[in-house]
């Protein structure tokens, strides 16, 4: 028999917690940062970097793939990890973010939502059972429940409206996953930035007995003290003994902020998008390759990194490559910039296993905070 | 001192030469494809890719270069090889074929040319000592004469204009250049599909001493027989201890024909544009990933290759990535492009020195006519 899921929290700092968990396709340590693999790639990276510079696991968004490829096609060709290449555990959401946001005509109801691809038109239902028998014939090793975020801001009766159906159809996906014990279903607690309703959605789901908890609704359009206040309220009412994961999250900022509250898993478009358009996270701050101020610079964006990216190319290149809109230099600043963020990751593993969480965490703070390296 | 430029012969099969190239910063292996590197980078290729699937030199555009991110920029950043990070040999083309193509308001004299930037219409001035100066301040190590290339068809007065032109810029290029051991410049033959203005070329530039010859000016608009036709009249006019390079060229069975009369060294965009509109090169002709018959196919592009991308990636998976215009697509088609093309000239290489160059093309060409492998 498989190996089961399982989760262990392996030291904790303050609220913050380092964790492993441990399933059949392999380890995942936390706080993880999971890069997103959109439509069964992680944009204009190889595989093997997304592993090399320490990814244990990827996120598919089943909205994409349910499109195109089709979900059922992917299943015929052995699974997403057979199809991307990417052996190790994939998360996948369940659609239910993207039909709100990209897809066209669609109408919801108790039972799901019918929509229609904003590819082609063509129409598709979608239902708490069908997300989790899409993720399944996707081979998903942690699938999430269908839920309805809410952007902010909204009002209080929608918001609720929205996170008691999410409650629902929690149920609904709890029963449809059925037992997997080499795999997960997580659910996702909802309520906007209405700490009575975050609450009751929590607490909810936390007697469904669920594998682990996501917190959903967040980064849609509040500000950042809004989405901290939510995860000081929601927080607390998760069971210890289970993951949480803050989806769509963030900035490494975000990231810092949500650890110490004590969030075990993350994921975000910021690091692959951003290096689409000429930005470079680094542990000097945010670095805009478009600037001008670079265009003679000689020095690698970082020469401490480890990763070739930032320490074996010029900015001097990696500037006259986004102005040349080469591909090239989407590839190199993704990979800086996913490397950044593992790196981000494993400091802070690194420093709630040796209890010095907050003053690492202001170290790395005081680093974005002086700005980039100035040039001799 | 520096080791000087040299050319050796080491076999020849027919009117088919298997040479050397040496030169301080590397071997080139000859028949040699050289990727083209247009801005400073192979499009959607690490460089370590490029030397992996077994490139001796590489070759850059003057034209691009100069407008973007500027001669003089690239030599204070340590020249072209330190920019773009490939430390081996680099060819240079003079600027002249772009700027009649791409440029605005380009006004041609016997001095030179004077044109606009396409990116930004900012004015500039082209000649045959300013072409060689920015191929130096590139530290290229091969690099041409400026010349005027002439589309075909075109009136004979016109060709013949255009050639003359030429020569005598080839004398100022020559003279510009100077006395540099370690490099060489290359005089380039024109005189469109006309015989006796080749003949005319081939000899003039003969007489000059060169270190190299190009034969330009072909695959710009006319039938293949009538590019085959022009080599057959051109090479034996060129000196026998010098390489000769095709420019531009060209189609896998261009190489297989142009090889056959005698050219060492070819250049073309063809692998690389190819694989970023979904088309691959293999052993059994071009196969476009974005046709439907692949959306299931599990199998590798050829398995027998030796390039990750044409072995370890399905077909489905290729498809799906062109499909969604993701830019792996480009960077694995790209990839599996340049290292077929390197295949074909290994190849060839290894039958000129069995002097079985002959029936080894034959086979080759089956191979494409077969069609791609079907599936069992």
């Amino acid at each position: 028999m498989a190996k089961p899921f399982s989760f262990k929290v392996l030291a904790t700092d303050g609220r913050a917690r380092r964790g492993i968990i441990d399933m059949p396709r392999g380890e995942i340590r936390t706080p993880a940062f999971m890069p997103v693999g959109t439509g069964g790639t992680v944009k204009t990276m190889y595989m093997d970097q997304v592993r090399g510079v320490g990814a244990d696991i990827i996120l598919g968004n089943t909205y994409h793939l349910m499109l195109r490829p089709g979900a059922e096609r992917v299943a015929r060709l052995g699974g997403l990890h057979e199809f991307a290449r990417w052996p190790h555990p994939i998360l996948t959401d369940s659609g239910g973010f993207q039909v709100m946001s990209l897809s066209k005509l669609r109408k919801l109801t108790e039972k799901g939502v019918t929509f229609r691809s904003h590819i082609d038109g063509a129409p598709y239902e979608m239902s708490p059972e069908r997300s989790i028998e899409i993720q399944s014939l996707l081979d998903s090793d942690i699938q999430m429940q269908l839920d309805e975020c809410t952007a902010l801001p909204a009002e209080l009766k929608e918001i609720e409206r929205a996170m008691e159906l999410s409650l629902r159809w929690a149920e609904r996906c709890k029963t449809a996953f059925g037992d997997q014990p080499g795999k997960a279903m997580f659910g996702i607690v909802q309520g906007g930035d209405n700490a009575a309703l975050r609450v009751r959605s929590a607490q909810a789901l936390s007697a469904m007995g669920l594998k682990g908890y996501a917190v959903g609704g967040l980064a849609v359009g509040e500000p950042q003290a809004v989405m901290l206040e939510m995860l000081d309220i929601t927080c607390p009412e998760l069971p210890a003994d289970k993951p949480r994961y803050l989806m769509g999250v963030g900035t490494p900022d975000d990231i810092l902020k949500s650890v110490a509250r004590g969030i075990d898993m993350f994921d975000c478009v910021m690091p692959t998008r951003a290096g689409r358009h000429g930005l470079a996270y680094t542990r000097r701050g945010k670095v805009n390759l478009r600037n001008a101020r670079h265009a003679d610079d000689p020095r690698p964006l970082d020469e401490e990194s480890d990763c070739p990216a930032a320490r074996d190319y010029s900015r001097a290149y990696l500037h006259h490559l986004v102005r040349s809109q080469e591909a090239l230099g989407a590839m190199l600043l993704t990979w800086n910039n996913l490397s950044y963020y593992q790196k981000l990751m494993q400091d802070i593993r690194a420093a709630i296993e040796t209890q010095t969480f907050e003053a690492r965490g202001a170290e790395i703070t005081e680093g974005w905070a002086r700005g980039d390296i100035p040039v001799l």
